[in-house]
């Protein structure tokens, strides 16, 4: 039996992150690259922190000030123009190239994103994409006030689309997003775009890095928090065959 | 009225996490750094995301686990034997040079730590660096199977000192402890051990980093979480007029 739904994380998954690095390396000639690493680390750490924390704030909120910290500790300072201009690149994240292909082939099936994003985020970024028109649901954490990998925001996909979590396929690249859904019961395929081979050959020269080799040793690799995913997949247009069978 | 007790992070604050570089080092030479950076970084990372997760297991099993990440994706292959050797040191962390003549000198008050820890893990590293003749108490979190910063690791303080947190200080070099002690409601002294000048001096070459500086700019710089510490010294030797004074 085919999963029923199969519901994909936003940031780093259907929408390139790194699409940012082209907005800060305008803002600030010379560190795009670190600007972007660093604040991209630090906007799910404050995701995490403020979870345990009991403090939400929304995924708005934690993206600026996770920009305003980075900036800050690399003694660049920023006007508000300059803060709102780059974050508005989050409103319109490149989309992976297969990202379109992948959703169009497994309409069959019903989709839907579930995200760390604010529900202004998500709808501007889904919009600005056009998956707006094949997505039947766009999912924010905030309904619950917490952020992923909280059970709490995994179980949004059964009270939102009224399946139960073995009816559906979740898809990630993020290796605590994966854990966080398998720790919770879903079937979870995990697109490892860095293979382990590409980065421990990355990291040959240890004595002095490129941050994004940094952002991908801490971030794209999979976690030893006791889970696997069901399926380990290479990219987006490696689902629709894996959402059409179901032996997870 | 002086503060009734001074309750001390352990790890970072007065034990330096960075001495396990010399034997990251030695166990694979020319490693030492980035294996050291990358530990530490997924090491706090993993308490947060099992705390998150609602999968707590103890700081060893952490500490464990986020080495073996660490080796794996740095293509680094260890036996048992090394991962132990490695470990060991975490039961005995150098001391901060100062921090033994801080916590002498402020004996009139109730001294304590509450860490992450595991019992036996700060059990020998209070031993080993024979500060448990100096401290009145040793608290983990594992009381109560759930990782700082949530408010019930902070709540170990009265529950175990019988003081309510408006009579304590709480001491910390990490930024994201002090936030968490401060929305609890704690009155804190921040060790601010990297100056932000320092800090963007270091990060003016942008296009490789060094992965002690980028530790350093993930994880010793003030965050932006909404709080702010009431002290910000630069070591534990001005802890002991601070103490003695009571104005949060």
């Amino acid at each position: 039996m085919p999963f029923k739904a199969v519901v994909f994380d936003a940031y780093g998954t259907l929408y390139d992150i790194q699409s940012v690095a082209a907005v800060t390396e305008q803002a600030f000639p010379g560190h795009g690259d670190i600007i972007t690493q660093i604040w991209r680390i630090k906007q799910l750490e404050y995701t995490w922190l403020r979870s345990l924390m009991q403090r939400y704030e929304d995924f708005a909120v934690v993206t600026r000030d996770s920009l305003i910290y980075t900036l800050r500790i690399l003694g660049l300072p920023a006007d508000a123009a300059t803060l709102d201009r780059i974050i508005a690149k989050y409103l319109d994240l490149d989309p992976y190239p297969d990202a379109r292909a992948a959703l169009a082939a497994m309409k069959p099936h019903r989709l839907a994103t579930l995200s760390n994003g604010s529900p202004a985020m998500l709808g501007a970024l889904v919009k600005a994409s056009g998956f707006d028109t094949l997505l039947d649901a766009v999912i924010s954490v905030d309904a619950r006030q917490i952020f992923k990998p909280s059970p709490e925001a995994y179980a949004l996909i059964e009270q939102t689309l009224g399946l139960a979590p073995s009816d559906v396929l979740f898809v990630s690249s993020n290796p605590w997003d994966v854990c966080g859904a398998k720790a919770f019961g879903l079937s979870v395929a995990w697109i490892e775009r860095v293979t382990p081979q590409a980065m421990a050959a990355a990291c040959i020269k240890t004595e002095l890095v490129a941050p994004l080799t940094l952002f991908k040793a801490l971030r794209t690799q999979m976690d030893e928090l006791g889970f696997a995913p069901d399926y380990r997949i290479a990219a987006l247009s490696d689902l629709p065959e894996i959402a059409s069978q179901h032996e997870p």
